[in-house]
């Protein structure tokens, strides 16, 4: 199958020679993907709503690029946008349909226009990110199975091969769950990195936004163009990110790279196929030349409380005035109970949270002196069936929102960057997803070394 | 009288030659304000704990300088220390005597010990910094009157003349408030200049540690000798604080100064006599050639319900074990009163102090590119008396909790620095102190406008 039968196949660095030299029209690669969500997405349900602009914006990108002004590797490329990301030309929700929030571009949505992307659609998310299914999205391996959440319908989308990438955000592990899950990259950079200026608030302290891809070069392409000061995100560190793009690119090396191994919390309560699959990670990390080094953090025993006391705390203080005047109405069932559990944590238990918060970063400020990522997979399992509230892990069951979330949490706590790629399938041939976290502003590592893996692995999984 | 008759009487700044050159041993010196505890501390209740190592210290002191060794301005000068400061050679109960805390020097302690300082006895606090009367001391200018709080033992030692200058710390107010009241000066500096290591928390966020002094220059003068890095305080800055001393120096002149009045909040609600002692010392900088800004800051007129939101969350967060563990009886009932309330503060309500005080920063800040200082009154009254819950302002009536703070906590949960220093007296002959205020780590300015406004006011307070 050529290229022109399937470009949806391809990832943003295939695409980039194709569209650059006039190959591939922006016009016929959105229709491409347009055709497949007519074909799919009444099953997949990853998009809330379609860009009518969408085909103007590709017209005038192929205009541009046919006059010799080619922007760079995003121009004339679909990506999706998950609908907590303000948009000028297509309504905002948060999953919330109820909702009308303003008609601008969110920072993060504006650079990409302003990098030539092509809007295509908003994409579904777990109502106000609270929450890790995604309903009714489905997960495009198996459609009786969740796509994670919260950014679900980026996920399933990408995968999928609905849209070239689509953004995400991550107050939890909602990039990397739906990426694990549905089996594509999601990246997570560190907290300040890319601004979160209209992003519809879940959490202010660990919300991030972030790519879903096809690959980890993709994702470190989108994230470089995300990346800068944003006037709107207090939290935004301002800085760029020059050079992850390049990180990212084949032929990326891990000789000699430190890889951090910290059993417990990371590799405990695991599948025996998610098991074997990390396992199979790290030696290939090692085979490529990489070192494990084993390390300990007992203090992770604990943290999943702190994050649940923040989380919970902030998200009700977010939609304090709509529970004050009683406007509740439009929450989901369990949204609601979540926002009004909130109301339960005393700003007491939100201070020892944020103690415990502040520990925990100086024990990982402690263990990076040693290692230059740390690794181990993304969830403890593969996608569960749409409805289960709980899964059994070894004889021992567990809330979806808990298990979930048990493995990428820490990364928000402590506002690092992490990686999700792809590192096999179960026995249903469902994804297994493997993390790689990095220290502060530490994303060309762990590029670096997802890329690697990706390559040592047999190259991006395939989408469709 | 002579120097040697009552150097009590004397500021650091006019012992210092004394000391230095040999006409002055801070043996005699040390007597002089044991005698003064002896004859007046019956009363007034300001030390819990004298020193038993201060005569040795000051001993020490003495051989040291006769033998050419002089450490510097507060070699063999003998200063308080707030209750709530570890201290290494005396218990620290924080105002609870139930309390047994670690023997070691709490950084502050440990920088004034290595500077020479003799420490001559701990001084008393309204129970774990959590009040503004600090019960039994009396205030040296009447004794049927409160001294303030929480540092009121310093307050009241430094204004009668028992210690060269002591320790204090204020999380809203507790170090200007005692100063006002007691009629010296205090200075809570830029949020994070002092280390606050070995200081028993009452609220991280809004904790300074500061000086209680005779005078501006001396007050600088021991700002400088504690400013610096603190290991044990993930708040500190780390910087040190050079040039203070100089900043405040005789001489310090405010020509073309801009000080900033904002007659919204910070004079509204004052007694006449405090109105009248504002507005001298107001005409007393601008005879001085200082320039009056005038401007607005409606945000003001809520932050009371922020401050004590954070201050009742974070209380309560560190005395949660006690709390859990049923241990209460140690607490006086006031006390306990606001440790148990501060349950009722939820976690959203945690954050959304912590977004206004946020808000309210960001309007500071563009406060301070039009003003180099801030100023008004300390407090709204003089000293009233013990026993007293409210007062009458105007025919308003008002806790003393919230009248003692409503001037001075807008530079708490701003973190900048404040001075007070006393401006005059009420019919009564109580003391009224003025407020100066900059921005982050603009001591030397709010330093240099105290001095030259205590200089045309006539000189410090006499003490005694």
């Amino acid at each position: 199958m050529s290229a022109a039968d399937a470009p949806w196949r391809l990832s943003i660095a295939e695409l980039v020679p194709l569209i650059r030299d006039g190959a591939l029209s922006p016009v016929d690669l959105l229709d491409a993907y347009l055709e497949r969500i007519g074909a799919l997405d009444g099953a997949l349900h990853s998009f809330v709503h379609l860009n009518a602009h969408a085909r103007a914006a590709a017209e005038a990108a192929q205009a541009e690029i046919a006059a010799g002004r080619w922007r760079g590797p995003l121009h004339g490329v679909p990506i999706g946008v998950k609908d907590n990301h303000l948009t000028a030309d297509m309504p905002t929700t948060a999953g919330a349909p109820g909702e009308a929030f303003p008609l601008r571009d969110a920072t993060a949505v504006a650079r990409l226009r302003a990098a030539g992307a092509v809007l295509i659609g908003k994409t579904r998310m777990h109502q106000f990110a609270w929450g890790m299914e995604t309903p009714p999205t489905a997960n495009p391996r198996d459609l009786s199975r969740v796509p994670g959440g919260s950014s679900g319908g980026s996920g399933a989308a990408v995968a999928a091969g609905l849209c070239a990438a689509a953004l995400g955000s991550d107050t939890g592990g909602s990039i990397r769950i739906p990426a694990s899950l549905c089996g594509c990259v999601g990246l997570k950079p560190t907290f300040g990195l890319i601004g979160r200026g209209g992003i519809v608030p879940h959490s202010w302290s660990l919300d991030h936004a972030g790519p879903l891809a096809a690959s980890v070069a993709d994702a470190a392409l989108l994230t470089e163009a995300m990346a800068g000061p944003d006037p709107d995100d207090p939290g935004c560190a301002g800085l760029a990110a020059p050079g992850l793009a390049a990180a990212a690119a084949p032929g990326a090396s891990v000789a000699g790279l430190r890889v951090g191994v910290c059993h417990r919390h990371f590799f405990e309560g695991l599948t025996p196929a998610v098991e074997r699959a990390a396992d199979a990670a790290l030696a290939a990390l090692v085979a490529a030349g990489a070192r494990i080094v084993e390390f300990d953090a007992p203090e992770l025993s604990v943290g999943l409380g702190a994050i649940f006391a923040i989380e919970l705390a902030s998200s009700t203080a977010w939609h304090d005035r709509r529970l004050r005047e009683g406007r509740v109405a439009g929450f989901e069932p369990d949204v609601r109970l979540l926002v009004e559990m909130g109301r339960l944590v005393s700003g007491a238990d939100y201070l020892q949270a944020e103690r415990y918060r502040r520990r925990l970063g100086e024990v990982f400020a402690a263990r990076f002196a040693d290692v230059d990522v740390v690794a181990g997979p993304t969830l403890p399992l593969t996608a569960w069936r749409m409805g289960e509230r709980s899964v059994d892990i070894g004889g021992r069951s567990e809330s979806v929102l808990a298990v979930s979330w048990r493995l990428t949490y820490p990364w928000n706590l402590l506002g690092l960057p992490a990686l999700s790629l792809p590192c096999g399938v179960d026995g249903d041939g469902l994804p297994i997803g493997f993390q790689i976290a990095g220290p502060a502003f530490g994303e060309a590592a762990v590029l670096r070394a997802g890329a690697a893996l990706e390559a040592a692995l047999g190259g991006p999984m395939a989408r469709g």
